[in-house]
């Protein structure tokens, strides 16, 4: 406490005011926040309410037509402890990821560019549009995930008949952090169709086997996972135990290197059956969920979360967080991390609740806003 | 002309023999076969009839039962052209592989041990049996591929009730000629399970998604790949122009790694629609094929191979060689090569066949061994 | 135009205000500062003079003594423009690294520790204090290189009889912004030595041979980098026309994976001739430099930035730069940069500066702030 | 025992040559010899007298001139074992490597070619010929290592005064045993230098440091290695503890990725200290061993085996061995082997000799043949 005591006297305040006039900084101040024993970012658990989200869509889209610019419209998750990042609070769902909910209009186009951040999207709402990635018109339908790494040209347009909604996450702040971000719009409006319809997720039909012509290593070999599909694995892994921090379990994968489908971000599906009630662990990644079927809680850092279809929300790194379904029906949850990103780095660790057979004491409940 | 005339001279001829009796080589003489223009490794184009090979196998039946040793009632193609290879012609149906039918009885077991080789084998005949690889019980059926890389433990047993018949492929001959061959039988008769029974097939069993406890990349985290999901896959990549080489094709991937499902043997499945003619090519990389269902021909430098349902037949590496199909129904090849060795080597090369529209001369007709 | 002034209606304000209550952001608002056409962090030129942190250094050799806490004597370069992230300005000299000049006396030690950041050492004067790590004792001297990846323990102590300073570099920012900071102090105090002491320099003393005994990878093989042989390396490599951005360059390496000796953090050593004026270029990556030897002066965005022996200076992201010796001795700047992390996440570019035979109008003159 | 009784049967010899007839074979039969528990290639323990070399090398030299053809005057090792390889012994040293010795003479030329087969070369004699490689000529010198793989042009000249000796290693027998040889000429005699001398050993004289130009992952960066560096790693590695199989011993690395210096051949330079004498053990690849100063013994598989200066030798995979240098002068041992091929294959595998305090038992003493 001396040590304390003495950082804090006005001979070492002074000291450090003197340097921060020269643009410099006294490491024997910082080293304890900066040198953290745990991780610690400022991103708070949080939990956005569909009801919310879906409302502020619904008027979003009589104001916002492409027409009068703006790319996309997409209403973004900000998590209010990362808000004084500037510009815009880096976008930040967690430290690292970005989420939003889209709304596209029959007969609208949101026009093609590429980047350096990392997108992937997951088809919560409506069918009939579709996504144009590196020339493939990729049509969505619920359930279904897309990925589009890196650097591939993609837009959207909706030729269909009823209001699309998906899911987007893309590792913007990340990118920003590192001062990566290039961004260039597409000589054409909307890029034209170059290969064939639901190319890659037609090619790659069946199970663990790929077309002989991808034997090269590509970013985005399968550009669309089949809701039809994920459900059917999950399925059949259901007839073994579940995992007891994550239920049943899935990650979309590149067929090309066994990675994570985006080589970013990793992207799950997981049910909780009917009763499933998980043990709590914690780990350096941080997570996005959202509610695609069912209802239960989370209990993250001993606050009480629930959740119902369509709520989205966030772990983040090294908290603690146990899920469970309560009701009478399965829950899917599709989420979203920087597990990857933690992984190249060597900075993943990951520990089980110690206590209590696994389940944490609730302190607290949390309340979301509403309108 | 001159330099021929002189390598022929007694004078050469002698400075080699008194060379050779020293154990010294001289590489002037030596460089035109061992550093050829082309490969050339003295493999030949063939192929064994099914009638044949099930003939000799029914014999075996009899001779070669379990409590009498030798591991497994198998027989195995010796390409003609390797037969000097010491010992046992290395077992050689290319240079770098070994292929055998094998055929196990109701009742009986083929012990457990593991190696360096790697095994890959593919059900053409029956159900009933498994094989367990590393504690978990494989049912084998029908057009199934299973993989078993190097150092896995394995067994067959089969408590079914009709013979059971498969294709069996290993890199014995490469890792013989590598000096590289390890051998172990299992402490048990039989490894017992230690896992539930098909779990992996169970686990994977929809698209490329992955269970997410199987991070940790694993040689195998798939064991065997279900027939209903390769046919599938190929009927969906049907809706496509087919290759003009290889037509409607897949390989059998390990969802860790992005790689073929066995890291040095290459497994595809390919459809040859009806009356589906492809173009000749040609490449570093050797083929074994089994005539999975339909009939066929395929022209292999210049010489026109029949084949029909059961059958198996090699095109050597640089062998220029097409596949046409004219019957009325689709015909499939299952196939293995040493593409991933050539591959990890840097030797791979490919060329499509310049002339004639891609197509060759016919030259001859081979006529295949019969009893 | 019209877009713009939509943008800025008070429509659209209002809306995105009530976004902002809700923890929501408007993608459509957002979107041209987070997906910005070219990368924009804040980071800003920056020049700091050695005199001044050689003073401000001076002055804390009086204040913070080993027993009164803090770790490390080091103070640390604040990038003015990263002023306001939150805590410490997150020690940034760049978007991703931390860069400090820290002085030890004899007789102090500095206790060991580890940490999942990247740390690396250049040495800029005396001789006899030692780094610990990971049981090795690495006697420094000036010129010397020192590399500390993570998770590797590490302490200094110095038994010598003159102050000692060197250069700090950590990936603090980066491994702060990725939420993924573990520390832990060693239960010593200072580890105690378990392998010879300057083992692993001495044992890689020559050109590029490993001893056979390291074929295993390693994160840092060799933990020092003599100056000695840098120099040689230099002068040899001057033989050849210099590189026309970064004159005669070399950077460290691990002889385990031929990457750069530290993971996250590429460290170069470069001389710029007498005379040597080299042409403009920009690139993803940002610089931290130390002028080791000589004098000059770098026009950085058309700013003119004088530098001499012992200065620092950062060349941020994406910023038009080239660097002039105009004495007439050779110039050594030693540098450090985020070049690794930017080639694993693929958004490393570069482009020379097209006009003007490649260099830029020179439109100010930087001013650092001295006491 | 009953049964090898059976499988000896004359039912099963019938059998098995009815096999043979239809290009079949038994597995049953074959499985002890293709599967052995322990690496068998047929290679054995053998030794060449520089004595014997030199005089053949000499007489070649008057029959063999570059005018009559041949391409290089060259006399390989042919491991008498593997004679019986068809053609040429597959000019086998070992079952994979080609060693050889060469002879260039004053005002000579050995033309310019290029292979899939990798080469390196060490200089044992003379000085003042070139190699030119990819357009860099290297300035060759006793004691210096060249690494030539796949791909690369390459031919020799000699513009000096005395005749030049150097030791070749080739994969010439794997990549023959693939199928995976091609071969090109030049279409200049020899190819006109397009950089300076020595360019690549000059820009990588100092220690492990590399040109910032050669980011870029390069087969050989880094074309010869200088005898004057080799032998101060040597020295400096000597202050430590000899390893107790290989003494003080060093690989040739490429800078590029961390491997060795030939990507499918490792080279290595042991000094054994006066007085040393190494513990026996045994790994799966195959070494060729070259004397380059000195003179002592090693026990394989029982047998000693005395040699000096100039000598050949060859341990086989799988045999015991160590290396007695019973002189007062170090000795030094230049040598090559498989061990890359092995590792990539997962098939590498190391024993120390379990008894007698590491020492085998000496049942035999080879008699190398003399002229
Ligand atoms: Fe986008
Ligand atoms: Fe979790
Ligand atoms: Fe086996
Ligand atoms: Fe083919
Ligand atoms: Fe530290
Ligand atoms: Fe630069
Ligand atoms: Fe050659
Ligand atoms: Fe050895």
């Amino acid at each position: 406490m001396e040590t304390q005591a003495f950082m804090q006297s006005e001979e070492v305040r002074r000291f450090n005011r003197e340097l921060a006039e020269l643009d410099l900084g006294p490491l024997w101040s910082a080293i304890p926040e900066l040198a953290c024993k745990e991780p610690t970012t400022g991103a708070i658990p949080y939990l956005w309410k569909w009801e919310t989200l879906r409302t502020k869509l619904m008027e979003a889209r009589e104001i916002f037509t492409p027409d009068r610019g703006g790319e996309r419209r997409a209403i973004y998750l900000q998590n209010p402890g990362l808000k004084d990042r500037q510009p815009w609070g880096w976008g930040c769902a967690t430290p690292t990821l970005y989420a939003a909910v889209q709304l596209i209009l029959p007969g609208e186009t949101a026009p093609s560019h590429r980047h350096t951040q990392s997108a992937l999207r997951f088809i919560t709402q409506g069918q009939g549009a579709y996504s144009i990635v590196d020339g493939e018109r990729l049509f969505m339908e619920e359930g279904d995930f897309l990925t589009t790494p890196l650097g591939l040209w993609h837009g959207h347009a909706h030729p269909g008949d009823e209001p699309m909604i998906w899911m987007d996450c893309l590792d913007i702040p990340f990118i920003y952090a590192l001062g990566g971000t290039f961004f260039e719009p597409h000589p054409d409006h909307i890029e034209p169709p170059s290969r064939p319809d639901d190319h890659s997720p037609r090619r790659y039909a069946g199970g663990l086997v790929r077309p002989v012509s991808d034997r090269k290593a590509q970013t985005a070999p399968l550009g669309a996972f089949k809701w039809e599909q994920t459900r059917s694995s999950l399925d059949s892994l259901s007839q073994f135990e579940p995992d007891p921090h994550d239920g049943v379990a899935v990650e979309f994968l590149n067929p090309s290197s066994g990675a994570t489908a985006n080589p970013n971000i990793a992207a799950w599906m997981q049910k909780l059956p009917a009763g499933f009630r998980s043990k709590a662990h914690r780990h350096t990644h941080s997570t996005i969920y959202h509610v695609f079927r069912g209802s239960g809680c989370s209990i993250i850092n001993g606050t009480r979360f629930d959740w119902s279809e369509g709520d989205y929300f966030v772990v983040p790194g090294w908290a603690w967080h146990e899920h469970n379904n309560e009701g009478s029906e399965d829950a899917l949850l599709f989420s979203t991390s920087d597990l990857p990103i933690m992984e190249r780095f060597g900075v993943e660790r990951e520990e089980s609740y110690p206590k209590n057979g696994g389940h944490q004491e609730i302190t607290g409940h949390f309340e979301p806003k509403t309108l």
